[in-house]
């Protein structure tokens, strides 16, 4: 997507002549203060810029660990690196399913090949698999418009599409499109008129800092909300539809994503408002059958990210003020589930169908084979 | 209730020897971080006090607004005086229906006051207005812990009562025990085993800052949370009752109150957590009835109580910093309507009732025959 109205991509390789070829990414915590690129030149940058959340999003952080295993390869090809390599990188963030399936991908791909062609391999098929990615989310962008485009149909009270989404779940968080984001992306480069609610999606922050700023880029209108007042626009009728991404989704269709998209959909569902979830395949964790989802681990992650709000001060440097008293405790929570009967419909790749194990199989058949087998 | 150990209240009247009586209030925009009182010595400091949140909660607006007018009998007690002092207040905050209260019942008692009485006799209904106000807390208190009781004998999943809050509707934003922190503490001190949940309530943190430190001081076991974590905690079973407070009750039972509140009580509704409101009887809107919630009017504050998040820098000093880009549009909605069908009860000074016309009726007849009257 645009920035500075350029097309780019949240990850990339950037190869200097007469170097190996070394990935690219964003720091994401500079944003939307600063744009800054960070090269990734080993397997402990690719750990650390996953940990620290430089990169962030289900499919983005698989895309960056695979490209970590080219990396590892690249010091280590041995069987013993490879595996290194995938605990390590496993380790940075429990609960996106999409790190471990493409962690396992790659020694799956890598280890029937010679120590001595596995750093080109695990470039290749890391390449290909933000392909992958690229073209899964372009898809859902596909599928997710027609929604748009009856909704828009049907006599919106504004008169413009009002999207209400929550935490980042655009470009920045894939490798380029963006799932819930895709079909706003795509609706707008097809003239629908639309309006974003963005909610800030404390305590990171991700949808007032890169949701807005994606959608700024894109030249987007769109709107900065508190979370808290999400159910205040869908009470008053100022909200159409809301979306957002997951970072796991059971195969019954219950959603595992950002800590605080529950309360919007059981708002939604009050209001009589459709909410969505955009479900790359790759997020599917097809073990997780009906009633399953509470096995999903719920990172909690430091109270600090709580306590310390990060943002530009005043001297124009990146600066933590604390909000709560020096020894309160705190719980901070990084996901929620949102059960599938709260969820309207879940908008994959393969198109939109109704989140139930039902629905998913009939998207997935080649996947739910697998579910069957499984009960 | 207790600051360092010792009782205290949020509003009290200085009088330096020798000298007129000054109210004393503490700016509570610099909790947690700092306790420092403040003399309003003018009508002018009412009105900045008021306007700047350096008081905030309804009832504790409304008893202020009443020593504003007292002050402003001080300065100019003659009828025009009278009239623009509670002119000049009544535009410092929309929303919170104590405030108009306050200021029609100060007006009506001391226009058939001579101008050279009106000065004492606006100290003395201030104090009683304060008076009522801390037995009115006292008595929600003692309303609210019998639910307590019956919660925690019923076997709690975790062996201790727990509590989920939002803002701060405490002695901090009364005069004394708060509102829907006034059955906590009872419970407290009657010795039953409780735990606080505290949402941090963006924007302006409330609950992050000012009740935490109210628990705190009052030695209250809690935990600071992220309002998005709410539903998560209540989804899997971490919450045994909800209790908020109001700024603004229609005599149907619709509770107008923080931002947030409404999708707390939709979440507990969907996870059949008791939901209830403190309600002292002064918040109910008796000109309000069935359906009116939508014509309270709901305060739309200044964007950047979003976009510069407030709090302790890094040097020690109170410092914002700016977590949108620079120019992003923002909406700053400061409180929502709760509809009466997603509250379990309301808890008034005059015992518990269900959130309908018949239950607020049942307990204020007095009132409620107005309600009749204007139907």
């Amino acid at each position: 997507m645009l920035v500075n109205g350029r097309g780019t991509r949240s990850i990339r390789l950037a190869e200097p002549s007469g170097a190996p070829p070394v990935p690219e990414i964003i720091d994401q915590t500079r944003l939307p203060h600063e744009l800054r690129f960070v090269l990734l030149e080993t397997l402990h940058d690719a750990e650390r810029a996953i940990r620290e959340m430089w990169v962030r999003g289900a499919p983005l952080i698989g895309v960056t660990a695979a490209y970590g295993m080219a990396l590892g390869a690249r010091s280590d090809p041995s069987d013993g690196g490879l595996e290194s390599a995938a605990r390590r990188l496993s380790s940075t963030r429990p609960t996106a399913v999409n790190l471990g399936w493409a962690l396992k991908d790659m020694v799956e791909k890598l280890r029937p090949v010679a120590p001595a062609s596995r750093e080109a391999a695990a470039f290749e098929h890391a390449g290909a698999m933000a392909e992958a990615d690229v073209d899964a989310c372009r898809a859902i962008g596909l599928h997710g418009v027609g929604i748009f485009e009856q909704l828009a149909a049907s006599d919106t009270p504004s008169g413009e599409l009002q999207i209400l989404t929550h935490c980042n779940a655009g470009w920045l968080a894939t490798v380029d499109w963006g799932t819930a984001l895709a079909p706003v992306y795509r609706a707008h480069r097809s003239g629908i008129p639309l309006h974003v609610w963005v909610s800030e999606t404390r305590p990171r922050n991700q949808g007032a800092g890169l949701t807005a700023w994606e959608l700024a880029e894109e030249g987007i209108p769109h709107t900065v909300i508190t979370d808290n007042a999400s159910g205040h626009l869908l009470r008053t009728g100022r909200v159409d539809a809301v979306i957002t991404g997951t970072d796991r989704t059971t195969s019954a269709g219950d959603v595992c994503n950002k800590i605080g998209t529950y309360m919007k959909a059981v708002a939604a569902r009050d209001c009589e408002v459709p909410f969505y979830a955009a479900v790359p395949g790759s997020s599917i964790d097809w073990k997780l059958g009906e009633g399953e989802a509470g096995e999903i681990p719920i990172e909690e992650r430091d109270g600090s990210e709580v306590s310390q709000v990060r943002g530009l001060g005043p001297d124009g440097r990146m600066t933590s003020v604390r909000i709560t008293r020096e020894g309160s405790r705190i719980a901070n929570f990084g996901f929620d589930v949102t059960p599938a009967r709260l969820v309207t419909g879940l908008i994959t790749e393969r198109g939109v169908c109704p989140a139930s194990r039902k629905g998913l199989a009939s998207l997935f058949p080649d996947k739910a084979i697998g579910e069957d087998a499984r009960g």
